[in-house]
């Protein structure tokens, strides 16, 4: 008998040969879809009645820095400077294994809680970071932020520590956790360690987790110290190919688009940070129609200041509606491709749509409700009117991390209070 | 004995002279703030413990029609052209009495839910209309939308429905029920007609509630009908000042913020529809820098699609800071601001403080919540991080609407449920 059976949902497969089905069932069995369809004579141990609830892809958060819910709200409406050198550095200059392990506890609540099922993650402390994810049984593609600075020393002892975790965590927790390295920036790590760690990372068949052109500071910068953008700085190392998730690319010229296009880079659009930072506007649109493979990221807390991806959904569409001054720009459904299907393919993970053979990454989103009534259009309401707290069982892997808003995998008052316990600890620490 | 007493809550008081209260009290009789401090010996009928939210003004939704809950996500992802005159219009004039009133209370089950307490609404068949505002609790300021197109005959009758409005329902509900005048627009009005309108409104002590330059296309218009834009039009007519809610405002020049701040106009800025339409963007940074009276909008839900005035107050601040590439414009307290004591001085109305004398309109917000954790600053959880779903209780002219997320005033199972038959039958009736 298979393990769980989900029935009478309406199905948001996102697989294109299929659509949607409007009264269907899921069946999982060993973390699989085993079958989907109308009609079907399987039965399952776990039987779940989704009638008037959709079942869909769990959303997939392709860049973050989890551990960074314990920053939320703790410096806002600063310029990037002041609240990353006077503020954000300081901070997490003092953060312990165990205040990452308890920020990212909360990350994977907060994800859980909001229909989140996979996130790509680059920050520090990752083996605690990956301990985390292991224990709340969300799926997580890690990397450890290196940075060098130009420095040889720091660049060995900074590709040892990414190499060590990569090695160590790779297809752990029945393969829920995948690693990649993580080199910062091109401004913050050195030309010569860029092509130090594309070639690891070549030999280790990972993939490789990096910010690019986040802010016009670091265009200038390029321009100034290599005469070139980091666009074509990283593709004079031969660094582009489909094994880059490239996070932000806010700052792209035309021909910046086609060089990513035609190498197939993996672009992780962050809009509310964005925003809310003031970096500026990634070219999306120009990007999708280019063939680039854009997928949908919240960044850190520090600059969202929360995980939902379904908010971050909305702001994607609207924001490239007014900057293009096109309200037909990016419709409901190329969104929700964003943020499944091709968050999937950015991460190479079999998750991203309800089909036979993928990972059973199902989310199930309570639809009678006042802002989601009356229903036209499915897609419409959850890109536009819903956001991740209309979500109600999160399924990962096959397991049950939340059902009908219960979180299940985690003990949530426990998790909450250890973040409150360590934040003032923290506060303290830094003296102010 | 007062009516109700609120303890042990982090107050926002949203009073400038008075700030936040980190343990205090409210005290509510007759539907009006009796008190608020950090200490009494004053009872009360109803006692909440508040302990662990916060406790501020409901949030003001100065730009709505709200009857539109009817078409959420009916038509997205157009031109404006092909979703007004191809979709809306036409699904519009269908709409009877039944359906309007259907839809408002949809509307005002949504805002009540998220912690909205009072909205200034433009629409049609407005006895029904302030009828389930009446019935809900809400606090509203109504107008009939006209327009006249320019036809004489048109104009009378539009302005004899519009006047029988206001004299009938202003005052209403123990007051909760404010009237306005709602000439459309100046592209949809006529000169003749809006400076009677002018007159009307000066002559019966109300306010006017206009959209404004919410597309270009409206700007090109006035240049070309008038030679000047709408500011200047309206300027010319002796048409602004305090008692007029100009909604949008999207196309201005530095010269019409002035014209707009010197007249003590108030704006309801609606980012959210701006974004969705693709409209533009309103420069709230400079208006407000100006003086002028900057409040928030959700817009209909054609266009937004819900009527989450936390989500706009977000996405207000996100999108000046992006268009400005200044991230430390419109802080957390400044958009805060907009949403309750702008709003309130929008519509005229004693809300939008915690303050004694002032109408008891309040909501609780649970922050033990995951996309909450940790607590550093509340206004910005309230901002960057909240949403309408962490509203757990809503308070209106001294009645508890809902309680610890359960609805009182209205039975939600009927509210939702007729909408879906009414949508349906509305469906059928467009034929498609």
């Amino acid at each position: 008998m298979a393990d769980i059976i989900i029935k009478n949902a309406y199905i948001l497969t996102m697989d294109p040969e299929v659509g949607d089905i409007e009264n269907g069932f899921v069946l999982v069995e060993n973390g699989i879809i085993k079958d989907v369809g109308t009609s079907t004579n399987s039965n399952a141990e776990k039987v779940i009645d989704a009638k008037g609830s959709v079942l869909m892809p769990g959303l997939i958060n392709t860049h973050c820095h989890a551990g960074m819910t314990l920053f939320r709200g703790y410096a806002d409406d600063m310029h990037l400077k002041e609240w990353l050198e006077d503020n954000i550095w300081p901070a997490e200059s003092k953060l312990t294994d165990m205040d990452i392990y308890a920020g990212t506890k909360l990350a994977c609540l907060e994800m859980i809680r909001s229909g989140t099922t996979s996130f790509a993650d680059m920050y520090m402390h990752m083996n605690k970071v990956a301990q985390a994810v292991e224990e709340s049984g969300i799926r997580a593609s890690l990397s450890y932020g290196m940075i060098d600075f130009g420095d040889r020393e720091k660049a060995d002892m900074e590709l040892k520590e990414g190499s060590c975790f990569v090695k160590e965590w790779n297809g752990r927790a029945n393969g829920r956790i995948t690693t990649m390295y993580g080199p910062h920036a091109p401004n913050t790590c050195s030309r010569d360690f860029l092509i130090r760690v594309k070639q690891q990372a070549d030999k280790d068949n990972v993939r490789i987790h990096i910010h690019v052109l986040e802010t016009e500071a670091e265009l200038n910068y390029m321009k100034e110290k290599y005469g070139m953008c980091s666009i074509h700085f990283l593709k004079d190392i031969d660094f582009w190919g489909t094994a880059i998730l490239a996070a932000h690319c806010v700052w792209l010229s035309d021909g910046d688009i086609n060089i990513l296009a035609r190498h197939g880079v993996n672009i992780s659009h962050n809009p509310v940070s964005n925003m809310k930072l003031a970096s500026g506007i990634c070219p999306v649109s120009k990007l999708v129609k280019s063939g680039a493979n854009v997928c949908l990221g919240t960044d850190g807390c520090a600059s969202n200041n929360n995980l939902d991806m379904f908010e971050e959904m909305k702001t994607a569409a609207l924001l490239q509606k007014v900057s293009t001054m096109d309200p037909s720009i990016l419709p409901a459904r190329k969104i929700l491709e964003m943020a499944t299907v091709n968050g999937a393919r950015a991460l190479g993970i079999r998750s991203g749509m309800i089909k036979k053979g993928y990972n059973a990454d199902v989310i199930l989103i309570e639809m009678k409700k006042a802002h989601l009534t009356p229903v036209y259009d499915v897609a419409s309401h959850l890109v536009y009117a819903a956001s991740g707290k209309d979500v109600k069982t999160t399924i990962v892997d096959g397991i049950i991390l939340m059902e009908d808003g219960n979180v299940i995998s985690m003990n949530e008052h426990e998790v909450l209070n250890t973040v409150i316990k360590v934040s003032e600890e923290l506060i303290s620490r830094l003296g102010n």
